[in-house]
């Protein structure tokens, strides 16, 4: 089977979907919309995972389970939340199947639900349902709870990691005794966030505010991190929300202050899916197939050893078995890659496609001169070392990688961020370049939509710290305060 | 709010239900029969899921996500398989919801789906489905996957954690090339699973296999592990499957052997769920509440200072700093209980109830004479030791804690567990004694359901090396060659 991919010149969205398939991350599954996460691809969302999940429990969050279903009543109470998410939820309305007596396997009408449930695309009304039962006082405040889950969005068109019918995501979804309170957490997860795309990822991200239009339904604030890819399209890439008291209200969740009163709760609500691995993937990898951030990698580092007759196979496992013990002690991960199915050229091809990091070769010169072949894949470079000190410059070399695949991705946006104050200019660069472009806008839903219709383009976010400027929007020429951020999006 | 809880005595059943809600370790959610896993009740989920997850890639599998959803037609497609999960499926009928016009939200009749979909109770047939397209010859062979998921069986009376509609759990599945390779494979599951049941959980388990009747719906072989609750009735806490080639049949999955014949694939499934959960309660937990095994305990020490001025409450604290850093830095979880809300009898009686395995006090008189109070939660001994070496002897102590909750489980397994030979004694036994009762048995499927009928006991298994005898069946007297398990059971 080849592995060769489409280049990302030729037809980037083709570039993508074969990257996916053919590096064994994800496939497409029998059930539409629905995708399949592969071995290797879930390794890779099982470390963002497990840095995520350390990220909460160190900012005072526990994890905990809320029902699958949500009965369509609690769907309805809040009335925006219900509006954002009516057009796209799986429902169960029967409960057996039965046998219809000629073999064929049947919904048993009988078994009809009395009020139809919910497959959950997300957790808002079920769990403030359930935090009703749990406040009671200032005392009781604030519940700090993450859920790792899956949710259900029926969307009609899909792309593996980008947008599927069911993903894996988590959900925070904290209550505070003040709007303050509530405010700082919603900051705090944007941060944490941030710092989680920037330092694992390696993934630069502008921190924002989303404007009426694209918030949560439901929420009276929705902040976001921002990530462009290669093609000079934007991704969120996380979000969190500041959710007022709208679902207290909702599910009538009262506390008694310290002072005595009563008050609704303030509420948080924050997450980020599986969506990440397609940010992943777009950000960083090129045409020769997947690069990996170490921090993310599965395999930091494979060894193949170049031989030809037993004996030398023998010679350089012993050598390998060595340099493994070495590297495993630093915490490294490694595959040896002895299979004598495939030649050298071809393993070098498939672990270039996965995106392993760091490939060390060993030959039988290199035994004799007592050195390896270092390549990283990010760069391609090829560098012949000594093998005395190699766990070290290993080491230090996946430290560099995640540095450098940083540093890429950050020149590239920079690169790609351009302020525009004509809507000509707007639309040529949306249409030529693509990327980020900051300009002012007369901050009403009309303007943001119409410029939807005629570009494609939409306001991403209005960065956190923006500076003021007085200006005119680019395309009403209304007054205008401030630059936000515009572009084609994922 | 009194923490007070029935007694096993006067209601084992009771006793559990409350122990559940009042621990906070879940409670029942506003959806028929789904539970909420609350924080506390999810952190030792999460331990035991480490745990099992560290053992499952030791044995060489990987973790991969399949969808939540199957199509009626993949589920029908193993007869026995869809007999045995037909009346109990969460079915999709519709994608959509909409406004009525009025301001209600109903199911959208324009967006039913053409083929319902079943909320997985189980993933065999999703999965195989998918496995056709990862196997072409031995060389793909044996995928080693498990999946950590929620299945939906639509239980009509459920239990927190024994019994509901929605649950969290494992399910390995593999596939190979040979029927010994698939048996092996089933066996070694079992015996992870009794592993981690009995240096996990501390509880002894029993290795064996169903009879036809209590056999998986489209397995040749279920391989169990069965406990002994405080009550008397057995606890069946996972199985692993032999399921021949019926799957690989029923969505045609073939491989090229070696040789270059054509033929199906082999497979095992395998799974543990929160069940788990219940089993640990009852296992082990008395009428002051949970007994947790130190290895699952989210938090294995507490430290309750016990002062009356803020000057004690100074010095307690320097005190206690210094412990606390002396026992993380041997991966102790503690907790500090300074709150100056409560009274430390209430403190003592509230981690009694969470089942902290040890409870330090240091009050006034213990600065004074450089000891402290240990009570370890198990037997509640109370003993006052020196602040020297402490760290030491509470490590030590909480691996015989570990070591004690194991053995008292297992003699009364011990002394609940009875050989009888009529029919009269082994009635008597299961009404007024509860137990395992080994009994001769004359193999057929109608004694077994005439025995269930008459005193509600079901065979848990025929243990495994389980020794021949000849024998007469307690029930109809036919011969027998062996005794079987026989137990009433949740």
């Amino acid at each position: 089977m080849s592995k060769g991919i489409t280049s990302r010149e030729t037809d980037y969205s083709q570039w993508y979907n074969e990257l996916v398939v053919k590096a064994d991350l994800a496939e497409h599954s029998a059930v539409r919309g629905c995708m399949v996460i592969k071995p290797y691809g879930y390794a890779i969302w099982e470390k963002m995972q497990a840095a995520l999940d350390k990220m909460f429990k160190d900012t005072g969050h526990s994890n905990a389970y809320f029902p699958l279903f949500i009965p369509k009543s609690f769907f309805s109470k809040e009335a925006s939340h219900v509006e954002g998410f009516a057009t796209e939820c799986a429902v169960v309305t029967h409960y057996r199947l039965k046998n219809d007596g000629t073999g064929n396997i049947v919904v048993d009408e009988e078994a009809k639900l009395e009020e139809e449930l919910i497959v959950r695309p997300t957790s808002e009304t079920i769990i403030w349902n359930t935090y009703k039962g749990w406040i009671e006082s200032y005392r009781d405040l604030p519940i700090l709870v993450n859920q790792w889950a899956n949710v259900v969005r029926w969307e009609m068109r899909t792309r593996l990691f980008l947008r599927t019918a069911e993903f894996l995501w988590q959900e925070g979804h904290t209550a505070h005794a003040t709007k303050e309170e509530a405010l700082a957490e919603a900051e705090q997860m944007l941060n944490v966030y941030a710092d989680f795309a920037e330092n694992w990822l390696a993934l630069p991200v502008i921190r924002g505010r989303k404007t009426e239009n694209e918030r949560f339904a439901g929420a009276l604030d929705t902040l976001c991190i921002e990530a462009l890819m290669q093609d000079g399209k934007a991704l969120q890439a996380g979000t969190s929300h500041f959710l007022g008291q709208n679902f207290a209200k909702a599910f009538d969740v009262k506390f008694t202050a310290k002072d005595g009163k009563l008050d609704y709760v303030w509420a948080t609500s924050w997450g980020v899916s599986t969506r990440l691995m397609g940010a992943l993937i777009m950000a960083h990898s090129d045409d020769q197939g997947l690069v990996l951030p170490p921090k993310l990698a599965p395999i930091q580092v494979v060894i193949v050893p170049i031989f030809k007759t037993e004996e030398e196979q023998m010679a350089i496992g012993a050598l390998a078995d060595t340099l493994i013990s070495e590297l495993k002690s630093k915490g490294i991960s490694i595959k040896y890659d002895d299979r004598d199915t495939h030649r050298p050229g071809f393993k070098f091809a498939e672990w270039e496609l996965k995106g392993v990091p760091v490939r060390i070769a060993v030959g039988t010169r290199d035994m004799q001169q007592g050195t390896v072949e270092i390549a990283r894949r990010d760069t391609q470079a090829k560098e012949t070392v000594s093998q005395a000190g190699l766990a070290d410059r290993v080491e230090q070399l996946l430290i560099d990688i995640q540095q450098q695949i940083y540093n890429k991705a950050a020149a590239f946006r920079e690169a790609n961020t351009v302020s525009v104050d004509t809507y000509e200019e707007f639309k040529r660069v949306l249409e030529e370049e693509g990327g980020f472009v900051a300009a002012h806008w007369d901050g009403t839903r009309e303007t943001e939509q119409l410029i939807k219709e005629e570009t494609k383009a939409t306001i991403r976010c209005i960065p956190l710290n923006n500076p003021l400027e007085q200006g005119t929007c680019v395309r009403t020429g209304k007054p205008s305060i401030q630059r936000v951020l515009f572009a084609r999006a994922y």
